[in-house]
């Protein structure tokens, strides 16, 4: 999802201190540090402006959620969004995916959401998808045993590509569909961007594996 | 595909023996004695009336396409369609993919192609699916090592299950397409099942997976 840039964005997230983590590696191992319980952590990589994660967050208040997102103006648009809601299960981290094991020690993560995720369409930045194989081993690495990744997508190359990533590394498949918003159902959380593209009628795909 | 049953469609099978193989139980480990060379075989389970496998067998002479069908009114059909075309490379068989066991020994298939198979959209008759536990065994033991298989089929439930059963058995995946004939390729060879539903639209999804 593109955002204008907002000016001085890294200094303004100091403003949401309960909010937005300052300095995450330092969390590595010690999350419930943070969220003061030991209850388990789902984490949404790309979380845009927050709207799916902290739905989640609202309805499951013993899952700590953990919302990650490269960009810090993207960051701050959502702790803006987020900072009456008085979520205490729920974070902000302004961190590029890249460097997971900075943040994470192994089976320390029980689920990960992928949502709408760049698709980057050229086979040169096919390192650069989040289900390229660089991730999915970052994902193995800090999974817990039997460890859950969601993911949906409006891109069906993105999609395709997924499903031989996650085939060939070996998660196992608990659930595809491959026309989610025609299938009723009245549990799905949507994200902000999912708003915009089912208005349209874009086909939304999903599917959820399993470590 | 459905077809109005032809009368005494068993007995007219007996009209064209250099095409419809009769009592196809006798060549189990032995069908270069019917073929007249042992070049790999190509399966396709449910031909239907035959143009996609009588095409493929036109243009690959090197290969030996059989094709099964369990409707006998539907191989005297093909039977007829075919017959004038002496194709040496191409042999019907009229029998229940059940019992592939009878008629080929263990890694001597080198690839199996599924059309538009019937989707048995009920639970109950999920066993009868082509993509089903017991049938993915079962091609696992009829192929060779590295064997291929290749569906095709504008049901969307069907594809997603067999998405499911392929990976839990552990195939692996080579290619997946979720809107076939929206990427430009005259290669694909389309049967007639496909061609009715390409003309209104219908998505038609594809993938290939191996041993």
């Amino acid at each position: 999802m593109r955002l204008r840039k907002i000016k001085n964005a890294q200094e303004k997230l100091l403003d949401f201190p309960g909010l937005v983590i300052q300095e995450p590696q330092q969390y590595l191992g010690k999350w419930e540090e943070i969220f003061g319980n030991d209850n388990e952590i789902y984490l949404e990589i790309g979380m845009g402006k927050g709207k799916f994660i902290t739905l989640n967050a609202h309805l499951n208040p013993n899952i700590n959620y953990l919302g990650l997102e490269l960009s810090d103006s993207m960051v701050l648009k959502a702790a803006r969004e987020i900072r009456f809601k008085n979520l205490k299960n729920l974070k902000l981290v302004n961190y590029d995916a890249t460097n997971l094991r900075d943040l994470f020690t192994t089976n320390s993560i029980s689920r990960i959401f992928l949502n709408f995720s760049d698709p980057w369409p050229k086979t040169r930045h096919e390192k650069r998808r989040l289900t390229s194989s660089y991730y999915l081993e970052l994902y193995k690495y800090i999974l817990v045993a039997g460890g859950i990744i969601e993911m949906k997508t409006d891109n069906r190359r993105l999609f395709e590509y997924s499903l031989l990533k996650f085939n060939e590394h070996a998660f196992k498949f608990l659930d595809v569909n491959l026309n989610l918003h025609e299938t009723e159902n009245s549990d799905i959380i949507t994200t902000e961007y999912e708003e915009k593209f089912k208005s349209v009628n874009n086909t939304i795909f999903y599917m959820k594996v399993k470590k």
